[in-house]
């Protein structure tokens, strides 16, 4: 019981007018995303220095609140909590060479006895040095140490607040493994805690394949909360937990190519060079055309290639994926001379029938997959209709999917692939041997053999996770917590407090049993005017507000309206108390 | 109910075998003091640089409870948490000079653009602008803002662990105020406060007066565990809670001086040169004798003095009490050339009679309240016995208290003076307005005038505590943790679980019940040897044992064990559960 009563005190019921609530009106000029302006505006933060802030003991309470969830579901995986220094030697930095290689981002510190340091960026090295000391025997493995700690980024540019701070608090994990089997077993189990972290925040997000699967498609992952001001473009799938980011997506395969149903023709384009123009030009869809993008591959010395790389008129090349073309690693686009020495044409009326030399042609998917479609004539004003494969040009060089996703594509799983922004907030990662190779940390295996231990880690941006929250969660009047990250889930407003002594009374007693029913109330006995005070609930996103007034308590029912609904309703007592035991 | 699920969660029961308990028998070489070599025995700690230390999960669960506590005071005292940036600008600092004056203990850092900042060592400056910013109405005063933060002092020789590491977690509070009357109102809440922190933790301590009370006696207070590897002395009252560093600790006053009751006559003291020797020679009480201590104040432009201290042959001077006589503030040793010149002898048989030249006298309470004594004769080999005030030598020009206290001193309180060790680990400190008006950190009063606030600060070394406590409670074979700080409170050791069904599953019993009774129980199902198990229990602490063998599971009995007790009982389930629930 003493337990129980320890944590009611930290999640405290609270009197405004003893807690310090700091509220403003004005628009910080330099805040440039909404997170920031509402953060500010709430007084959750106050900016330090470039990149450093200050939690209020508002922000505070929802910055605690973000910690705790995280806390508790990463014991709740068997993570094992420690604590490691936040300022590093320079000597394990460089047994991983990251000392020069992790670049202006980190903080270099000499002490006053010149010995060097930096701020921890994030601790793989030294984790890795704290595991070769505590672990020798694969007995002692699996494990994944986990801590809560301050990190620090020298941001060129640091903005948007707890966004992209230079200081900022991280989870970081790290698991060690005798073998790569294990280490993916805790990549799911890390998986799977960060699905219920993020559940369990309220917040809408998708976990997302960071790259194409190059190390395998697993190998890292990256936790996005969905919000319109996003700086990462995700792709996901309304038939399964598939998302990636954009530039890594795939769509599911195209159906069979039909059979041709035109006679190739050329047509007059005179001014049309977009596939845009051309579609409107014809009257056709503009998914006929093709786009013909011409590349140069090679060099001088092993010899250059032209290549066209043809997308549906309604796609964009993807760059990262047509560089994964066998060869085409190198690849940069052709200039005006190449176009006019292979093609025989200026840009705009480009396409793959009737070359001037003979040229590589990739084929993405769709196109490879379209009959009677429309392509350049490689002819000023001219384009070529009712162009087929095999037909009127030879059958493409390479097939490959290499363009950009498209809301509505369909997925490989059989849905519908959706485009959304997102805030990367996790990240989930298999390093495998690389900084326990770099640093000797083995262990005995069964066998007395010294093995390099397989490692993963996993970061969280706690504070990030705070103005990723509002940047989901907003309206005009301020921010809508998701209700376990609010500061409080329910305020009890009291108008007039100082002059009605009943009317106090009873917002006393109504915040003194909600508390004990479990709803964490914060009273507002500021004695403010009515409509300061619900700008203020409103704006610091209180999710519950129960106005007590004479007129209420005259009618015996009090004033609710959930954060967000236009209308209010009058409740009695038991009618209020049902009502939020409900949502 | 979710939210006292949520606390069991985070001081959840553990199984041993999925932790990561990491002792060693081995003493580590640099380990001075007991706290660090059992605490890097016990795998609490790893050092990572010179005063870096990782705290390993065990370490971090006992700090935590620390933490725990200290926050949960701090909010039951009314003061509200809020979370600084551990990188704070070199601007600041010198707005209150202390860029320059900190000293070498300041790390200072430049970032990637040259721009100048400092580790947090302490945080007035940073929470004085946040203050000056948030606080702009005498009625949001009073106010006190704590954290609980990463603290980084480039100590020039960092040792003993944890116990003077260079980062280390520390819990600083500060308070605002318009009056000096709510300041002493609010230092005295804190006082409170830390009282009962220190009490929660089961730490025998004192809160002690830090200097001899020039800002008023109540200005500043350090709380020290008392241990006898203390770095401070102090001494403490059996009459009261005073207390008071050794430096700074006042005596009663003497009684009043009895009549004469010897004739002053010249004694031979061919070799003796102390007191000590004297006594000896004379066989007489140490306490008879005065020691004569000369010394110059002042300069040559404004005139020098030659002056002799006098305090009792079992007494020493205190230097700082000295300084505070008038015209003292910058005294210095006589030189032997200075001593011949005024009194006409080498040292070792100095005294205020018969001097060469007039001196000033100052003389200790004890020595102006005594008859008959013994100083030196101001000639070689010869003392003078039987010495009275006004009779002998002129009345003193001064009397006042330049001695430090010594054990069994009557207290101004009427109780006895003891001497002890402390560790300080807490600091309550009134400011007043040098930082606010440095800052200019002002608030409009009443009358819409702008007035500089009243500060307090208060600061508590939660890493520290850990170590302390260790210094305080430990036997030769590990930690003996008061309870609130043991990392689990009882334990479960199983005999031989791998190969005995029905004993694994009696400790699978005992331990959810334990743990359901309220009893945070950690299981020991690692299956070491009885021995190595029992060591490893006490080495790191816990402060119930609880064994569960083949052997008791027949005779329907657990053999149990208080950490530090001698002896082990047999006791069937009920009596056990008796047993801790009376502890």
């Amino acid at each position: 019981m003493a337990q129980c009563q320890t944590l009611l005190d930290e999640t405290a019921p609270m009197r405004l007018s003893r807690f310090h609530l700091h509220t403003t009106k004005e628009t910080p000029a330099d805040a440039e995303i909404v997170s920031h302006r509402l953060m500010l505006r709430a007084g959750m933060l106050r900016k330090l220095a470039a990149g450093l802030y200050t939690w209020s003991p508002l922000g505070l309470r929802v910055l605690r609140k973000v910690e705790r969830i995280v806390r508790e579901e990463m014991d709740r995986a068997g993570a094992i909590e420690v604590s490691m220094p936040t300022i590093q030697p320079r000597e394990l930095w460089e047994e991983t060479g990251r000392w020069q290689k992790f670049g202006g981002q980190l903080l270099k510190i000499k002490d006053r006895k010149d010995a060097e340091y930096c701020y921890a960026p994030t601790a793989e090295e030294v984790i890795t040095d704290f595991a070769r000391s505590e672990l020798s025997s694969y007995k002692q493995l699996p494990v994944n140490f986990y801590q809560v700690q301050t990190k620090f980024r020298d941001e060129i540019r640091p903005r948007f607040g707890v966004m992209r701070a230079r200081e900022f608090l991280m989870k970081d994990a790290y698991s060690f493994h005798l073998t790569d089997a294990d280490l993916v077993r805790e990549y799911q189990n890390m998986h799977a805690a960060y699905t219920r972290i993020f559940t369990r925040l309220g917040l809408k997000f998708r976990a997302v394949q960071a790259d194409s699967g190059a190390i395998g498609g697993d190998a890292s992952q990256e936790f996005h909360v969905l919000a319109d001001s996003g700086e990462d473009a995700i792709a996901f799938s309304t038939g399964s937990d598939y998302a990636a980011n954009v530039e890594a997506a795939q769509a599911a395969a195209p159906d069979a190519r039909p059979a041709a149903g035109e006679a190739m023709r050329k047509v007059d384009t005179p001014t049309q060079k977009t596939c845009e123009d051309v579609a409107a030009l014809l009257g056709i869809a503009l998914q006929r055309t093709v786009k013909s993008i011409a590349v140069m591959t090679g060099d001088a010395a092993s010899g250059q290639q032209f290549v066209l790389a043809l997308v549906r008129g309604d796609h964009a090349v993807n760059e990262i994926k047509l560089a994964k073309v066998a060869g085409l690693a190198d690849y940069r686009l052709a200039s005006e001379a190449e176009i006019l020495e292979h093609l025989g044409s200026e840009p705009g009326f480009l396409g793959p029938v009737s070359t001037r030399k003979p040229v590589r042609v990739i084929a993405d998917r769709e196109v490879a997959a379209m009959a009677d479609f429309v392509v350049g004539a490689n002819e000023a004003g001219l384009h070529i209709a009712g162009v087929n494969w095999g037909r009127d040009l030879p059958e493409p060089d390479v097939v490959a999917d290499i363009r950009n996703v498209v809301e509505g594509d369909r997925a490989q799983d059989g849905g519908e692939l959706r485009l959304a922004r997102g805030i990367e907030v996790g990240h989930v990662f298999q390093l495998g041997r690389k900084y326990a190779e770099a640093m000797r940390a083995t262990v005995l295996d069964e066998n007395g053999k010294a093995t390099v231990m397989s490692m993963g880690c996993y970061g969280i941006g706690v504070s990030r996770i705070v103005a990723a929250a509002i940047e989901q969660n907003h309206d005009d009047a301020g921010i809508l917590w998701p209700e376990p990250m609010a500061p409080w889930r329910v305020a009890v407003c009291v108008i007039n407090p100082k002059n009605d002594a009943a009317v106090a009374a009873a917002a006393e007693s109504l915040y003194a049993e909600l508390n004990a029913a479990g709803h964490e109330t914060v009273l507002d006995d500021r004695g403010l005017r009515a409509g300061a005070m619900f700008a203020d609930i409103e704006l610091i996103g209180i999710p519950h507000r129960v106005v007590v007034s004479e007129r209420g308590l005259a009618a015996g029912t009090f004033e609710y309206r959930a954060r967000g609904a236009g209308e209010s309703e009058n409740l009695d007592r038991a009618a209020l108390l049902k009502k939020l035991a409900r949502t």
